[in-house]
């Protein structure tokens, strides 16, 4: 690894602390991922990406900032980064996704937040996260209880912009997010200085839907009899997907894609013949958070689809292209955006469609719901999904969970059983 | 009590599960209550409700209702009580304040749900609160995740109608909520097949408003430094108004404070000099949850504000009288929900600043901020609640419960030091 330790101090991070981290990552690291056989090549790109995830794209942000660029980071799906983008300014996620960072939230946030918000807080109070000190100004929204209010606490440290997500889905519902992504258009140009017009929208919405459009791509592959990569694998890629340049993103997952084509064709699989086909749907996972992926994946069974905020909600839908005004295109926004099946909404029974869709789409043996412990959202949506899967004769297992490596091997013993199960 | 079985029957009530909850009030009444001294006569009308709690209120909402008169059950205090009377039907509550119907609720909710909520969906399922059987239509409001996915759950089984809260407090947000407002009329009105307009609607603000000011001038008498009703009374009384006759209940409050006002004169308290003055802040203490101030006022200390949904949030502001338009009045509505400090807004600063006034208001020695075990909303607000507080130099004691007893020994202790530290 590079040494990005002059960085980190001119960041004001906390080196000591930081060094721990830097430990435990590249362990994990190998061996969830480099001890997997017949990876494609392509996922040279990604490891590299995360060999380095606290230097090299942090650099990149930092050398943008110098050339006057804004740094704007996100912790939702809601988000639009096309509007971040028109404004000549660069969108990064900031989600947490280990358990390292969640005692520093706890020092703040009740112990029955989920790990997600306790992991962000804690990586921003904590300062053991580039991306947390590089970022100019958060982005947050009212899609749960326990970000809504973490924001309060945010904000004392970072110049915070809170957007306000409908909690329906009524044809107002729809016209109210479009003016939220109005407001935040107008908070952006004041802040970054710059205009945002229809030419430079109509070019951000591209680059954001090229970026969908590859996972689209790369998500399709996994529908193959033959899975050509590891469920593991593409949640790598689709945890990279919320930080890195978008442009490189996409032209680096093409290529992948490119050579996923011939693995097809030569009926290449990573799995050995009758591995059982599962879909996870629930809560999101962030990086580094691999944890269920790799159990699924070592005791008889591959992740063929995710269901998740990293996964398909994140990349299914498109902006529509081509309208030529800055109200058309916002609308399009909008539209796009709302359409997100998240626990958030009541009601939100097109979840369950979509997850039944899925199904059928990727030819799913099992579906795991997942929740991240204390996310009341997902879980109580749970009930509804797990009941109604179950009266389709769809197998679920329903699985709660946290960063902890406490509970893995319980997983391990009722996942596999599970699996079994689906023999 | 009266017979109320054929009633409860007619209802289809689980009566034999119902008969144990009949069994355990009366005890807990008399223990919390009656063993009370030098309590005002007034107190007698309260205590004849709570007696016939299952009776005597539901039979004249069914009452009502054979004469063709709809009634609306709520969960919170955002819903406009002043629509659906103004529409000639009835507004009631439906909170769930009793461990007894926790485990109903725990069938299809996380347990990780806040207590409230879980005893409203096991009233409701189990069969054992008539006002949950005789309430027409529910209606809910989106203030947290946890009521949010309930009603997907709810309205499975009973007509459920909600209202989108905005989850900020921005000029825009009043506006969106005077729609929602607007909205619930046209249901209202649908539902009922009643007509609101200007002069009904005129009505029932000042129904509301009388009760709300019957609320208030109950509530100063506590600051008197002779106190002439208990905190336990008072929060009975507050319990009830969200379920009796609004004027009814206007009257014999009005009729109370009648009498504390010679008690005043008098110089009468019913507690001892030097008793400790605690403001409690926090979550709703919702019929029959008596447990806090029941612990607080066997302490040496004695409740005079409560800064909640059963308290100050409930009464303190009035809405505007006089608005001659029905746009007008939607306004005012609108004016005075939005200004409640619910901490499921973000940012909810002015809540803090309530807090601080209602402390000089009442001469308060000490505040306990309380919390529903997993409300997230304010358990996390009240990190910045007890942060300012102590800034302020004002104690204050933190404390986290359910409706169990199995923590009534600790927190005794607990708030016990607390109050004999402000002595």
């Amino acid at each position: 690894m590079a040494d990005y330790r002059e960085m980190w101090k001119d960041l004001g991070m906390d080196l000591e602390t930081h060094d721990l981290l830097c430990e435990v990552l590249p362990v994990a690291f190998t061996d969830v991922y480099l001890s997997q056989k017949n990876r494609p090549e392509g996922m040279g790109y990604y490891d590299f990406v995360v060999s380095e995830i606290h230097g090299v794209r942090p650099a990149e942000l930092i050398e943008a900032q110098k050339n006057g660029k804004k740094v704007f980071g996100s912790f939702c799906i809601f988000v639009p980064d096309e509007v971040i983008f028109a404004a000549d300014a660069i969108a990064t996620g900031l989600c947490g996704g280990s358990q390292f960072w969640v005692p520093g939230g706890e020092k703040v946030l009740p112990t029955n937040t989920c790990p997600l918000i306790k992991a962000s807080v804690g990586a921003r109070l904590d300062r053991t996260c580039p991306f947390f000190r590089i970022a100019d100004m958060y982005i947050g929204e009212t899609t749960c209880d326990g970000k809504k209010k973490a924001w309060e606490i945010l904000k004392e440290d970072v110049p915070m912009y809170v957007m306000d997500l409908p909690q329906m889905k009524r044809r107002k519902d729809y016209k109210a997010w479009a003016e939220e992504i109005t407001a935040l258009k107008d908070k952006v140009e004041e802040f970054t200085g710059n205009k945002v017009d229809a030419e430079k929208l109509a070019a951000s919405i591209k680059l954001i839907n090229d970026k969908r459009r590859a996972l689209q791509r790369l998500s399709n592959f996994r529908k193959n009899k033959n899975i050509p990569i590891s469920g593991k694998d593409v949640l790598l890629i689709s945890q990279i997907a919320f930080y890195d340049d978008p442009t490189r993103f996409t032209q680096m997952t093409n290529a992948l894609c490119d050579e996923l084509d011939k693995r097809v064709e030569e009926g290449i699989s990573v799995f050995p013949k009758g591995t059982k086909r599962i879909l996870l749907a629930g809560t999101p996972l962030a990086i580094p958070n691999w944890k269920l992926h790799n159990i699924v994946e070592t005791t008889g069974g591959a992740v063929v689809c995710e269901e998740m905020c990293t996964g398909t909600r994140y990349f299914e839908n498109l902006v529509e292209e081509g309208r030529d005004t800055f109200e058309g295109q916002v609308e399009a926004l909008a539209e796009r955006y709302m359409n997100i099946n998240c626990a958030c909404f009541t009601p939100n029974e097109a979840r369950i469609d979509d997850i039944k869709r899925l199904v059928k789409e990727y030819d799913i043996d099992g579906v795991i719901d997942v929740n991240l412990k204390f996310c009341n959202l997902y879980d109580t949506e749970g009930f509804l999904v797990e009941r109604a899967l179950k009266e389709a004769g769809i197998p679920v297992l329903g699985i709660e969970t946290d960063y902890t490596d406490a509970d893995a091997q319980q997983l391990r013993t009722r996942i596999g059983a599970f699996i079994e199960m689906l023999g």
